[in-house]
């Protein structure tokens, strides 16, 4: 696929802006147009659908706060731990990432390892910049982003991910919600990462959208209620499969998952089926979708399973869900630093719910969407097959000529159907220049108006995925549409 | 009304959590509870059916970085001039803001005079601090979050409104969509201000929310299709009101508004007719608003006319909506710091395009919407009277016992509400008790299983409105409660 082709559909086409292109844009920044706002809105809606409203457990909804102060940054070690590894060379002063730099120099996994250890390796296999100088030593470089408020300038962070404020929020959704585990709590919204690198367009931002889901509940819980998952299977990429290099893939039942240790419980296997079924409804088949077993160096320390959902990408499979059991670990550390009691009681029994958590990058799916949905000169020219559920813009209505009074029936063909879905005119160009233009931002449905209209109030309507037109009554359009939305 | 009672209730019943309150808090962020972000979505809503769906003209949205490089800020003046004047105690070292101080002291409007003339009025009024001590110098104390990116340590600001990176991106929509003169581009998104004092729940915050619409157009542009704005009658605060402090509001048409030069055309009058719909469907009634003629000092250099939309609070009247003609001026202003031309060409002749804007608080709405929806000590417990339309929940379920069966129906009833309406369902403590913690959130519709259900399949239904019930049959309460809401 020519990545650059779709990219600039993207932006002429107002799906993205570079944030303040005009000045030359800023790195790692994106702004949504128009169309990107539509489809972002169709897939939360969709995502909203699947994770709250056919959950079969209770989902609550927060906004927080886009900053956090340092305490609640230090309680989930990100003031000391949130790092990238970077070095300088020491001529020409670029800077990189020395995990990526060794990866894709030496293809060596490094995650996980300390920073004398990359400085061993870039020694030992001589790496230099392409400049030819030598590189300093592996230092720190912070990933958050630090500001200052009120009058005596304390430090505050604008935060890396959506969960803490989550976490933080624990016993207030609890209480004020009257909630009873399990249970789970959900938050949309934009994080950011102070990336040294930000790269593949939508991949590496520096401010992006999670959706989060911290599940609360009983480590003893049963969840008797979701016995049907057990016998459900999912693509796994196992921990043998990706240390032999190996590309295989095994369709296994959550039963044996759980047997195997791979994941906790059903309620970790219902949120991998929910992923899958999710990114169906929204165009992506199970067959660009695998979970990858994080390898033991990859998983956090606190976490007891870690399963990422990949999809597969023009250069790769890349993770676009995490999946972490996080245990009971955050809301003890946030118990712990803000010397405030989180517990719950259940008959008699006080404990510290445990969480699962998955948490979605928006951008990437979004970015993973459009791959799968583009294309390239299929018919001539480059277009996006959307599920009509998700097509930022459903219908185009255009009148054949405009003249014979086919614009005015046209306008009103627009005026009527607006009020239902998202729909365009367009008067200018050849019916198959408008075909193309349409194609071209994925919009399901054109509509047109031709001589026939004026003796038999008839339209034809086009189909994007075959290119076939048929002939409808104006009056049954409107149903009709809904129905094939 | 006790303004204390009304926020205990909104942290106490999931509206609204101080951000990171396990810590302490930290002043000017609040974090929206699971009820709070169904409000929110609820008025958001109606916002778009208002000023997008059922807008005369096009308005196309972005969502854009919540970041912006200095140099966009450098163009708006916000880099130089986006201050506060601050005074500190030279005993105490609390510090105030020097013009609230002046005005709440010496009940003076001081806004727009220059820091030495605020230096000159404390010091020959002779204010003190309440410790006694005597003021510093007014300093300036800047209002923009700053941050850091990259490895260079770029200075980035998070944005103070979502105005400028609309301007930013006017060709990027212009183009992408083929827009056409005139049209708006509207922005819902989060902003952020440093103020030295964040005060009054929502009214003032760090972190805030604001709907935005720039609406772009030719200057000589008729907009012969609103005419029926001219005639509408609203309600205006003249300038010779505020200065002779008297609160007389006068209700006068469009048309003389624009004879008066108040206002500038009939899109301005347009924009205040719509504001007052909107406000009027989400509960606010039309008594409890006025548009405040902002006086010449107020009034920014580059604007041709600002109105505020004020909403009557407890404590008293309040800027809601900011409404103002920003000419072709910020236009201007990011062409000549971007060395980008931006115009557009109709019939041969380019120009750059004037903008209207009006701004909505959202925090302030949603406050609003709550301070004028709370009955306090009503029926012996305080309550909010939404419209049904607003309403975070919708439907409450109870079954009258936990026995011969009624709570399986109500469960039924719930399962089969909930993919329709927001609904909960009850079934602890009495009847009385479980209808009074209804009507504190607001949930218009509170539906009981009782006795009488065993042998009809009848409910009965109570309207917070009127505490009033009668009895529906099972089958018709879908679409007795869609008409309803």
């Amino acid at each position: 696929m020519n990545v650059k082709k779709l990219i600039d559909i993207l932006e002429k086409r107002g799906f993205f802006y570079q944030t303040a292109e005009i000045y030359g844009g800023i790195s790692g920044f994106f702004d949504l147009g128009p169309l990107g706002v539509l489809l972002k809105n169709n897939i939360i809606k969709i995502f909203k659908e699947v994770f709250v409203d056919e959950f079969p457990y209770k989902i609550y909804e927060i906004e927080a706060s886009l900053f956090a102060p340092s305490n609640v940054l230090k309680a989930s070690g990100h003031l000391e731990r949130f790092y990238d590894p970077i070095i300088e060379c020491e001529k020409c002063k670029s800077i990189f990432r020395a995990d990526h730099l060794i990866e894709e120099e030496l293809n060596m996994n490094v995650e996980g390892i300390s920073l004398e250890k990359m400085d061993e390796i870039i020694k030992k296999n001589n790496l230099k910049c392409k400049c030819g100088g030598n590189f300093s030593q592996t230092k720190e470089f912070k990933l958050l982003f630090k500001s200052f408020v009120g009058a005596k300038n304390d430090e505050i962070y604008l935060r890396p991910e959506t969960a803490q404020h989550i976490f933080v929020n624990f016993l207030n959704v609890y209480n004020s919600m009257r909630a009873k585990l399990p249970f789970g709590i959900l938050q949309i919204g934009k994080s950011f990462r102070n990336e040294i690198s930000p790269r593949q367009f939508l991949i590496r931002l520096r401010e992006f959208s999670q959706a989060e889901i911290e599940f609360f509940f009983n480590p003893n819980y049963e969840f008797s209620e979701i016995d049907f998952v057990l016998k459900e299977k999912i693509p796994i990429y196992k921990r043998e499969e990706q240390r032999k290099n190996s590309n295989i893939v095994e369709k296994i039942s959550i039963e044996e998952l759980i047997e195997e240790k791979i994941i906790p419980n059903k309620l970790f296997g219902l949120f991998l089926l929910k992923e899958i079924e999710f990114y169906r409804i929204i165009g992506i088949e199970e067959d660009k979708i695998r979970f990858r077993h994080l390898l033991e160096e990859e998983t956090p320390f606190y976490s007891k399973s870690n399963v990422d959902l990949e999809i597969k990408f023009d250069f790769g499979w890349k993770e676009v869900v995490g999946n972490a059991y996080r245990t009971d670990y955050d809301l003890k550390q946030h118990s712990k630093y803000s010397n405030k009691e989180i517990f719950v009681v259940e008959n008699g029994k006080k404990f510290v719910p445990h969480v699962i958590e998955p948490s979605f990058g928006i951008e990437r799916t979004i970015y993973a969407v459009l791959q799968n949905s583009f294309i390239e000169n299929g018919r001539g020219w480059s277009y996006f097959l959307f599920k009509p559920k998700i097509a930022p813009i459903k219908v185009a209505i255009f009148p054949l000529v405009n003249k014979d009074g086919l614009a005015e029936i046209a306008e009103k063909i627009f005026k009527d159907l607006k009020k239902e879905f998202e729909c365009i005119i367009e008067f200018k160009d050849s019916i198959g220049k408008r075909y193309a233009r349409a194609d071209e931002i994925g919009i399901p449905f054109c509509i047109t108006c031709d001589y026939q209209t004026l003796e038999d109030s008839t339209v034809t309507i086009r189909d994007i995925a075959t290119a076939k037109q048929k002939r409808l009554a104006i009056n049954e359009l409107k149903e009709s549409l809904k129905k094939l939305i």
